[in-house]
């Protein structure tokens, strides 16, 4: 299970540019795997205040999306900086806010983040923050590393 | 992970009675561990079959509800039968359908059913079902075996 935060701050979402291997100098929310004994909030903060130095309160469940492929789901949490603080953590070159319509959709580290990102933009467009559910499937013969060969399978909203 | 189905039929919710150890002789959602390869809702899904003999389409997220004692993530869906039929698989001495007011609080397999049919009940009284998120801690020093003996932590909803 990989957990992670999506921050709200001023209008903007703050993501954090990898210095580490997959994906390297691509963009990412802050997230990474829940460790043992950890809820899914407790990982998703911790894995904030690693990668981007931001203390943040979690405010609700965002999306679940299943990568039955590779055995992941990520399970996202809109957030909130407690402090308007941020800095690239060891694993991150940069953190970075970002407007709606600045979002780096070619430079995205992973599809699970071009399909949060898409699902948070669209509901904020919509003037209505839901939660998702989505299977992500990479279409057969493509690369890991392209971002945007995928189907979103299954999508659900509450 | 753990996945499974809160099915509405007719006002009424499908909980089949456990023909295994633990929790043996208790009442519960159709639910299991995810298996490899699977999505979740593919899960709950083939649950379902397994222990109800019931045919269901998922149509929303309800809960994930995490339990750090144990490692354990339950995933809750809300589904609907596809056809009136169902009867106890090999793990369920029987499988019934019961109001809200009926259902066995006291003779629940686990807390984590405890919490989720209490949302659930919530959330049809109140006119409006949403997603839930919670963790469920044990409270120091009790049984496994006493279902009520729990704190739910960071309750949020979407």
């Amino acid at each position: 299970m990989v957990v992670g935060c999506l921050i709200q701050h001023d209008n903007k979402v703050l993501l954090c540019k990898r210095k580490i291997q997959p994906s390297y100098g691509l963009w990412t929310l802050p997230a990474g795997y829940l460790e043992i004994g950890e809820s899914a909030t407790e990982g998703a903060i911790r894995e904030t205040r690693e990668e981007a130095n931001a203390e943040v309160e979690v405010l609700s469940p965002f999306a679940q999306l299943d990568i039955p492929l590779i055995g992941q789901t990520y399970i996202i949490f809109l957030a909130k900086l407690k402090k308007p603080h941020f800095s690239p953590g060891p694993e991150s070159s940069e953190c970075r806010l970002f407007s709606l319509d600045d979002i780096p959709f070619d430079s995205l580290s992973f599809s699970s983040m071009v399909v949060t990102l898409s699902m948070y933009a669209e509901d904020i467009k919509s003037g209505k923050l839901k939660f998702h559910y989505g299977v992500i499937n990479k279409r057969l013969g493509t690369s890991p590393s392209d971002i945007h060969a995928y189907t979103l399978d299954n999508h659900m909203q509450s």
